[in-house]
């Protein structure tokens, strides 16, 4: 398919998620507003399904996610008022505690896998997964400066949910993480402790979305397909010592180094021209990643 | 013992620390004003010993250490006058170099260790240990916005002690941690070195205690003991890759999910209640801890 | 060679920086300012050589890097006029790509294992390799607060290079360093991204390198060259576990606490002087360094 030519993830019958495509831009409206935009396994499901079809669709290079700015919620997190039956609902439940999946995670493990550049439009309030699953995988964070933030995991009886444990101190040192996961303190995106978490605020609900979406097209213009998706396994699958990282970056150089993207890269920069980038990962990227171990996740029964 | 009753920390002898109990709250108060709150052997087997009473005691939700306001300072840190002697008065010093065990260390890893909330109250100067040992394992930092605060590593040929030089850069990450070890200088809480690092200050001495403790009685109040061990434990006990910390969060989220305290937890929230949590560490949390690989560090004597 | 004689740097015939040496501080000033400084394989070689004897040069303490305030630029990165050759004018290229190795990568790594304390004053522009080798694998960095800062690898058909993908995430964690990366952005030293970055900046470019000269003056006169070297190593190649860290950190401080110089800090203390140091590598840290896995990086030919 060509490069540009618009896929019709309309026709995919999503139900809680809206999926649009704009140059080059995969936008994703959660569709629950009624509900809050509360976690649904229909919601996971298409989530899932939506952000593995963005990682292997050339024609995408950037996502974005959102919410209606005039939904009561950019995501009110688990529907909670019937207990945590939602956590359960996986067919292998009965098999022992070994077999849970927790939901959060599968979302949060989608969108880190999406090697494009993902972006997420918080315009409005969020909690629990609304924020580890729905705001902490992306690459940038636009949200409304008055969006209230909330992980109340100690005070539910529960814990940190969509790899969230993992990546937020990453993200933000673990200082600033243990004070946002141990208070379960609602913050606001100026927040001391979430420095450094999001982008760039508006003041605003109206504006997040059209802030973020004129940043994902600007980037998905001029950035190379393959450039971005290393530089997000360099950064998330490294090594574990500098000299490691130093073979794996210099294996990634010589292989974009090669390639048309690069080329492009040091003729447009020489003419003073925006890049023309057509490399794909489909067919420019496929000899030598991943290099990392992946660790399986996915549950095997073990009872036919 | 029912929860709540008032554990008898003062038959215990402690001299160079005072323990007290209230609402669920660990108090631990330096008790060596007079030396400047300054390091001793008497003073690490003590504060180990309490850290490892109030990890085991379900009763203990959450600890404060700090010192008397109107001491010279928090904790000078090692008393120097006479050498580094104090660090070579352990009994194994003469098996040679590989049995030397750093007191800061030791103090540091039983903070570490302790499953509940801890809160340091800083209201006064302090340098070395005071920093390394007695802040920097902790949950939450409170300071005196005017406190002076001294890692004099360099400047004194010695080097990073009480495991911060592991746990320094993760909280702040490595330009702040490499910047603070490497000049030696003396810093404000509000210096942006330390960005982060303070969960509050306040402008005088006399308030950072109470402001510490009506915290942590807040949190002992509203958090669930299980969660508070779990979250801690998924910070600096996980996994390497973000499938690894799934398959943690997956198994401490159904471990949880189907005990009393989530069950509190949904139900609260959903009758609009405080929650009153009863699930402890010592009658919920006994069938998969410690997931991870323990390096031991005790000293065993090679001759008998 | 007594500490303080003056190494003869001059005579190393370096023609892409030029190199002084003034109270124990060597100065390297990049020599390309009619090139607007940008890489060239003489000058990786000559970095490399010149910090390796840095490294094991006693009479060197700190190590400052800078620019001739007057160029055009701090350093404009790889000159890509020609298309990326530079990358591949190693020797080695015809034997395939994993025989590559990154010369960004190369000066990095140099620039990290050197124990001295290093100092960069960034007192211009700079591009590419001139922020990922030239700036992030410093232990201070001073910038002209003008300086304009750009990694625009995703949109040059590239990737990080210089150990940056390593480096920078746990310098900054990783939101800061995904947004730098990712967005290809031009910042400025008090950009929101790079707080935490820079250690001091100053309005014009004429301070940059006084001010970074002085403060690693201060530091050679009175830190301890092993103190020094054994913080590097316990922060940038210490154990994966607090446990690891607590037993090299004690054996550290046993190491350096029976050698002269931390008798001569607590002496020095207790007399209200400054210290004075004289420990030196080569002489009182030779026994057990590096406790670390080296991966080996040199690329040996396969062929005769």
């Amino acid at each position: 398919m060509k490069n540009g030519t618009s896929p019709k993830y309309s026709s995919l019958g999503f139900k809680d998620i809206i999926v649009q495509f704009e140059d080059a831009v995969a936008v994703v409206t959660l569709n629950r507003a009624q509900e809050r935009n509360t976690w649904s396994l229909t919601l996971v499901h298409e989530l899932v399904k939506a952000f593995d079809l963005f990682d292997r669709d050339d024609r995408v290079r950037a996502v974005v996610l959102t919410a209606e700015p005039t939904a009561p919620a950019f995501c009110s997190g688990a529907d909670i008022s019937k207990g945590w039956d939602l956590l359960y609902q996986d067919e292998s439940f009965h098999e022992g505690p070994h077999a849970h999946r927790d939901t959060a995670g599968i979302v949060s493990l989608a969108i880190l896998r999406c090697r494009k550049i993902t972006v997420v439009a918080v315009n409005g309030n969020a909690a629990g997964v609304g924020v580890t699953a729905l705001q902490i995988p992306f690459d940038f964070r636009f949200a409304w400066s008055d969006a209230r933030l909330l992980m109340p995991f100690v005070h539910r009886g529960v814990a940190p949910e969509g790899v969230s444990s993992y990546l937020l101190p990453r993200l933000l040192g673990h200082s600033r993480a243990t004070a946002l996961f141990l208070s379960g303190a609602a913050v606001k995106p100026d927040s001391p402790l979430l420095q450094g978490f999001f982008y760039k605020s508006f003041p605003t609900r109206e504006e997040i979305f059209p802030g973020a979406l004129a940043f994902a097209k600007e980037l998905a213009a001029n950035t190379s397909q393959t450039s971005v998706a290393m530089t997000k396994a360099l950064l998330w699958r490294g090594a574990d010592t500098p000299e490691g990282q130093h073979l794996l970056e210099s294996r990634t150089i010589q292989t974009l180094g090669s390639a048309a993207d690069s080329l492009e890269g040091a003729k447009s920069f020489k003419e003073k021209r925006p890049a023309k980038f057509t490399d794909t990962l489909s067919k420019n990227l496929t000899t030598w990643m991943p290099w990392w171990h992946e660790v399986g996740t996915v549950y095997r029964k073990t009872k036919l």
